[in-house]
């Protein structure tokens, strides 16, 4: 819960927004519509739900610009409610940091470099010379290999493994039993069917500002560095194969899989259970449907679906066409009778 | 192994299953068929397989109410043999729980309420303000935040995280590796493409006797309640998204993944590999094939398969045209040969 | 970091291949052309990029046997680079094993029989009755049963699980966040829509040099024993559900999910999300492409691929036509157009 007490007019300030009403009207959280109270500013997505306001007992309400009634709560008119949101809900839960330290039953290795200002929670374990920076927190359960450097402000949840040698920037956040730096699936196969493994000796690079769900699984390179760039988020369970490079601010949905060497571009949309194969470009902004499947390049601003890929529309069509398969079928066997009788007749 | 020994008479009452032979005979296990000794029952699930009687060792069987042989052992007639099965052998396995109390590696917070009969197993750790009622064991390696409720007869695997706020009903089991209350994937995305996460500030909340398998990942609400109803089994490795609700008693077969606030009704099965798009919702005794893809909301009752979704026998019919596609597309292309053809002819 | 120091003539009698120049020369290392140095050696994949080599510091190649230039540094020539890499590769990087023991704060149950040389990190926990054999290093945060057997020379990577019972190999690797031997998904459900589970006593036994990588689930057997056998590679997040068995030397790609008492054989390779239907028996030597569903047994030396599958190349060719679609059903259309006014033209 926050408890900060700010006023509307700050709020509208933050956000960019436009004020509309009594800016000194005070509040310390938020909420949906339905939930909130006097002390709670909330939210109108769409104008056309205006209605939605008049039963809410908000204090304060963020309006997208073409909402233009009156109201009895101040309003604070944006054009990207949901990141009006993002800001004045982040900024009122924000609590300065306290520091736990290193709990007496966690584990810390030799010739670390520990912020001043971090906690470390009972039971988390880290190893060798170890850099991490303020105000991160280390959770319980966390196993911190040799030779890894953890930036400042992040946040690592319970139970995850983030192997030697692995590399993470600032205000980066990582959801329980996620494993960073496993190895890669890389073998050689001998003439007798039996696989050799080959040695995968690279790390896992993690930028800035990113965030990364649970139970995912990020491979060290086969050489070289496997690539997580700033801003990029990633959803629960995903697979990211060594020497994989997804590029600034990518969103990767849950349960999608990109194999060993492909690279992402900027700002691309995985949608949940996509699959890539190894070795493809996938270029900047490309959007791509959920439980499609990646084989061969993708030109920048691609939008694609289906498995193998294809573009949106055109897969859009085919899925509805697909179900007609079977009238199809018996069409063109009708067909035929009818040409070979066409055929008889003009004899 | 059991170590009860039990009339056969009181093992036909217990499945609600009509004896026949003698019924004093006593087993004291459950086995195969081909594996069970003379102190063990076993059961034929099929009328059809008798002739696999003739060859059991078994001291006892569990037979369809269709079996009419005579046998040299008690049977037990019932409807449903998988059932009785169940029923028999977890009651053979059934022992007094023996609270090892909390060990003295284990970690526990402050103020938290824990019965007076329950096992913590080395290493657990266990956070601030937590209630766990009696007879639950905490595995090694768990991490439980802070105000999270754990009832009765819980079983915790080991390795499992437990996020802030989490409400776990009675006699649910928990499987490794397993994440409850993560925060959930969402964002608002500015003009210069960067995402800023939104405050995730809900909780789970899963019923009683719920199953849930390893490595699986269940996201926190963004506001309100992710819910996992009463009786609700889900396998291994599946996704459930913020505000995601699951209906008493439905089956989620192992790989699937649900995105956010899709509704999910009463005794539905998914498949393993279905996926479900956000904001859908799918009505009680939903039927759905594996690897299935749920796009739009399903009537109660629905049988579906294929990605996305149609009526079962519809996409049976359609997925065996699928191979003969090249065929009908040659064949497409002669026709108008000879469309062609007969056109010119006329003229 | 390697750090031995070995001739050229030692490496190429270790992979059997051709010395071309002078033998004597010492490597320590290996790495890619692009990033070796003088004391490294590195490899040439494919003979058609000879011009690569023109540029390399390394100071030995590893070569295909159809490369015929000549160099100023020695040439190993053999018929598969990427296996004489592993088998180098690997002999620089192996280190004498160096025994840390258990550590303090690790947990060991009762009744272990742990070799003399091996290591068990900080915060790991060991239940009772286990036996660990020689040079085996137990990370920290992995929890290990009751009653489980391992074998030499493996190591079990932080945070996994493996539960009562299992049986594991020598050589045997197994990748942070795996659950080994948790109950399988089976459930008797009654009349009401209530599911019972069937207790789930079988257990999980793993043969010699499988791996097994991060986040994956492994159930133990209903009855009996869910098997993976020796030599088996196992990618990320995959799914073994009970009673499974695993043929020597199948690779399983990344996602992929087997559903219970499937039967996979030698040699198969599983791509990247295929999923395997319950029952189902995969012959040796099947190739199954990328997202891939397999209903139906498969002959050994099937080559799939589809959902469901099908021949890889009839699938190819579909998967082609798939995107012809809407194209052919507007051509269907007009063919009934035509041959409707040819018949009438006709009357």
């Amino acid at each position: 819960m926050a408890d900060k007490k700010v006023t509307v007019a700050k709020l509208a300030d933050l956000a960019g927004g436009e004020l509309v009403g009594d800016g000194e009207v005070i509040v310390s959280d938020f909420n949906s519509l339905e939930a909130a109270k006097k002390e709670e500013i909330s939210f109108l997505a769409n104008a056309k739900n205006a209605d939605q306001l008049e039963t809410t007992d908000a204090g304060a309400v963020i309006v997208p610009v073409s909402f233009d009634k009156e109201c009895s709560f101040p309003l604070i008119k944006v054009k990207n409610p949901y990141l009006a949101v993002a800001k004045i809900h982040t900024f009122l839960l924000e609590k300065d940091f306290v520091s736990e330290g290193i709990h007496a039953s966690a584990y810390v290795g030799n010739d670390c470099t520990l912020a001043a200002q971090i906690t470390v929670k009972p039971k988390a374990v880290i190893g060798d010379n170890v850099t991490i920076g303020e105000r991160t927190i280390i959770c319980s359960g966390v196993v911190v290999g040799n030779n890894v450097v953890i930036g400042s402000d992040c946040m690592i949840r319970p139970n995850v493994t983030i192997e030697d040698g692995t590399e993470i920037g600032d205000r980066v956040v990582i959801h329980g039993g996620t494993v960073i730096g496993s190895s890669g699936f890389g073998y050689a196969t001998d003439e007798m069917g039996v696989h050799h493994a080959r040695p995968q000796v690279g790390v896992v690079k993690i930028g800035n500002d990113v965030e990364i769900g649970s139970n995912c699984s990020i491979d060290r390179a086969a050489y070289g560095v496997t690539c997580i760039k700033d801003g990029v988020k990633i959803d629960n369970q995903v697979q990211v194969a060594h020497n994989v490079v997804i590029g600034e601010h990518s969103l990767i949905v849950a349960q999608a899989g990109l194999a060993g060497s492909t690279e992402v571009g900027r700002n691309v949309v995985m949608g949940g259970k996509t699959a890539a194969a190894g070795h493809q470009k996938i270029g900047d902004g490309c959007m791509i449907a959920g439980g499609s499947g990646i084989v061969g390049d993708l030109k920048a601003g691609s939008v694609v679906g289906g498995r193998p890929s294809m573009p949106l529309k055109q897969w859009r069509k085919s899925v509805v066409v697909y179900s007609k398969l079977p009238e199809m079928h018996k069409d063109i066997k009708e067909l035929k009778k009818e040409i070979s009788k066409l055929k008889n007749d003009e004899k």
